[in-house]
């Protein structure tokens, strides 16, 4: 099992991530931008993902919804700024539930042989505003999303 | 003359502006969204603005160049995250000669009678992005732009 760094300093408004995939960067690109595959690995355990609208370009749209056990709805949307490539991802994010508390993701992927490295890079307007995202189940959420990331990239889902 | 606060601590890719304005919010709103007044207050002293493209929309972009003296140009560009109004303004930025340097700029607007409060809260993916965007004269620009925009919008200008 690969290794997750999940990094969110006191006082500065961003948490960066780290954890390296057996498989190529092509790979992980896809399964963040194909919506049957997004739907397989994204979101905490136990949540279902809709992907309403996934427009991986430049200027394009993404909305996905999680709908837990009891048909409760938590609706994430936002913009990709640039087209989302090999090279990396940039989006804003907002979740429903905090209208107005925008932030801005950047994931990017280095290969390393027929390794990739996969980091994520997220900045809040504030500390209070990362404060909520970690507490939201956050690293729990991440570390199941992309352990199911790694298994279907790697051909093991 | 009404102070300018430029907050940029040490260790955090962040960047926070308040300034008040003896106007409306909505004539602040209009001096962002309108091409023709944009290009009269925006940037700093010496250069002159071009509006390429502002689509002051959910989903919209914007694209703006700078010409210095000798005729060399800087473009910023980016989306706009919901729609500008008298609550604020979402935005993406890009510098492009700083390509994939993206950040995330909100402006907000706080009525108090007939003056306004503007601030501006701008994250970075990085602190060395911000101390780039801070070393390229952001506070000399900030002043002489906001010092304008006040002349616009009391009518002074």
């Amino acid at each position: 099992m690969t290794a997750i760094e999940i990094v969110a300093e006191p006082g500065v408004p961003q948490v960066l991530v780290t954890r390296e995939f057996a498989a190529p960067a092509s790979k992980l690109l896809r399964a963040h931008t194909d919506p049957d595959l997004l739907a397989r690995w994204l979101g905490p355990e136990g949540l279902q993902l809709t992907v309403d609208v996934l427009e991986p370009r430049d200027g394009g749209r993404w909305r996905y919804t999680q709908t837990d056990a009891k048909g409760e709805r938590f609706s994430f949307f936002g913009l990709y700024h640039g087209t989302p490539s090999t090279q990396g991802i940039v989006q804003t994010y907002e979740f429903d539930r905090q209208p107005g508390r925008v932030y801005l993701n950047a994931i990017s992927f280095e290969e390393r042989g027929e390794r990739t490295v996969l980091r994520q890079n997220t900045v809040f307007q504030s500390v209070e505003d990362r404060d909520y995202y970690v507490r939201g189940g956050m690293e729990v959420g991440l570390r199941a999303s992309l352990d199911r990331l790694d298994a279907l990239v790697t051909g093991r889902q």
